[in-house]
């Protein structure tokens, strides 16, 4: 491995971030050596390197390496560090797909995979183009999760501890799986369903994002199961808190800084904890717009700027709360954790920044 | 385990079949159960279960399971046939992402899952169902490809078994995707490149269907490189005999045997290297014909059958002697293989079986 090996302490996300993107980069890199060493085309590989390198605050693995200095874990080993990206990689993987069914043009700033592919098919037959670009980052996505595993595989983990991984990955896999197709079921027509909504947030991100990353380290240290429910108590509130805190930054934030634009998941309809609360609390004339507006895929600027300003009314101050009474919950549960204290300053950096992050 | 275990001779594919129908059925009904335990939809498990059991030919499996015979496995162990069962629900999730890249309507005499989500979802707006049966066909062929993962993580097969088993695994998911991707490429715009056609051929069936299988299996039971190797020299041929003979049988097969329309491969304009061949040797007037009907979508039936009429007279009888070159080759192979009798025995039965197929 020539991956460096940096000294890494629960506290240096700087490190860690280094450590995981050299791990892809290097294996990515033998990817597209042995593509072109048996004559295949070599854009797979570069479109997964692309979307990879084009952003990405690589929380999964940060969540991976602070789990493992949580259940014990000393130093960061090539085989922790492996595993963290492979986390990464199933991510873009999921990205890929998810970027496929609500049908974005933009992600990290940079055209979305199958919208990149069908630009460069060209301008001649769009729908065709857009067909192919489709069926291109679908089977990109593949390759995605494929590697992934890959990378897992042959992390050079001992076999109990990779069993104990394997695990924790299969659970992760499915858990998000179902988040995103509950997303399926329910974006477009969203409901004042404030249970189903934090339902959704619980698969697609607090156990997908954070504590099966955690729980993912713990068990690569050989952790039991006292430090993987602290993980869970610590995670969940604060996995929850990150998906509110997106939803809020999916509609009021600053697309210059994510990348993202804030008319979307208006123009979606996605079932948002946001939308569930502001349909709840408006009165009938408020109600009436959101419903006319939200899902429509014509939505204009001046549509989303009357939807943004019924929700500032109606929601956000309840979503700050509830972001607000999960940070608590994690202070509280960091507090009495059975972890090392450099793990629990990690884990109380990360989840500062989680919270008050902009993008 | 409740799997019956019924005792399996390399000949016997009935018995193997039944056990991998087995492995199959019990674990999909632990993901029913735990999904209807967590109230979420249980109508992903239902539909990769209705797709897996609408039929299909077990051939991997069963090359999986020979391939444990011709590396010196006996009986058949719980942890083979469930690695075995890995290899089938990976197949299916491939198949379902491949019907939504070919746009097809029916495989195994039933609609495809991505049409039959589609044809549930209501006919009150039929593109915004097509659209929502594409993106969960997309998330069910996910979920089956992470589930896949799981039957293999919890085969448990010892560690060195597990990781021998994973790199054969993790080759064949890689080539099975590059197999699909230059199907992809080609598609539309098939030309007179035999040897591109091969490749494909090589990618998407002789690695994928026949030789990692048989490698998977022998994997498993430990054998080395030199029965690795003789299991590429049976498998690659055979594995081109069996695209080949599909190929015929996608455009000559009977429908009510194939369960696939005998239109759909000329209509979409597969790169096969049926069309090769018939490109390379009609004469002018044959080519122009096939150059304006083959990939045409609204390809109709009187078309279809000029188009077969001219494969029937210029690439048919070639095909035709292609199988056969490699049936020899097999039969070659196998007089000489470093394999147990029982496995040869089971290896040239399949490999009848293979050429003389009709659906």
């Amino acid at each position: 491995m020539s991956t460096p090996t940096i000294a890494v302490s629960p506290l240096d996300r700087t490190a860690m971030r280094v450590r995981v993107e050299a791990a892809l980069y290097e294996f990515l890199g033998e990817k597209a050596e042995s593509a072109a060493a048996a004559g295949l085309p070599t854009e797979v590989v570069d479109a997964v390197r692309s979307f990879l390198f084009a952003g990405g605050k690589r929380i999964r693995p940060m969540f991976c390496v602070l789990g493992w200095h949580a259940g014990g874990g000393v130093d960061l080993p090539d085989a922790v560090v492996r595993v963290a990206a492979a986390v990464e990689l199933f991510h873009a993987a999921v990205l890929i797909h998810d970027d496929i069914i609500d049908d974005s043009d933009t992600r990290r700033d940079q055209p979305t995979v199958h919208r990149s592919v069908a630009d460069r098919r060209g301008a001649r037959d769009h729908s065709t183009a857009a067909r192919f670009g489709t069926h291109a980052a679908l089977l990109i996505g593949d390759f995605g999760l494929v590697w992934s595993q890959e990378l897992l595989h042959t992390a050079g983990l001992p076999p109990d501890r990779m069993a104990a991984a394997a695990t924790v990955l299969d659970a992760m896999r499915t858990e998000v799986n179902y988040g995103q197709y509950l997303d399926l079921l329910t974006t477009g027509k969203p409901t004042r369903d404030l249970d189903q909504a934090l339902e959704i947030i619980r698969y697609k991100t607090a156990a997908y994002t954070v504590v099966r990353p955690l729980q993912l380290g713990a068990a690569l240290a050989g952790a039991g199961p006292d430090v993987a429910r602290a993980l869970s108590d610590y995670g969940g509130p604060l996995g929850e808190a990150f998906q509110l805190q997106d939803d809020l930054l999916g509609v009021f934030g600053d697309p210059a800084r994510t990348g993202k634009s804030i008319d979307d998941d208006l123009r979606s309809g996605k079932h948002t904890v946001l939308l569930a609360l502001a349909l709840h609390y408006a009165d009938p004339n408020q109600r009436a717009q959101l419903e006319a507006l939200i899902g429509n895929p014509r939505l204009d600027a001046h549509g989303a700027a009357v939807c943004r300003r019924i929700l500032a009314a109606t929601a956000r101050p309840k979503v700050e709360r509830m972001i607000r009474d999960r940070w608590l919950l994690v202070q509280r549960t960091l507090a009495r954790a059975p972890f090392p204290p450099p793990a629990v300053s990690g884990l109380r950096s990360i989840a500062d920044s989680v919270i008050a992050r902009t993008a």
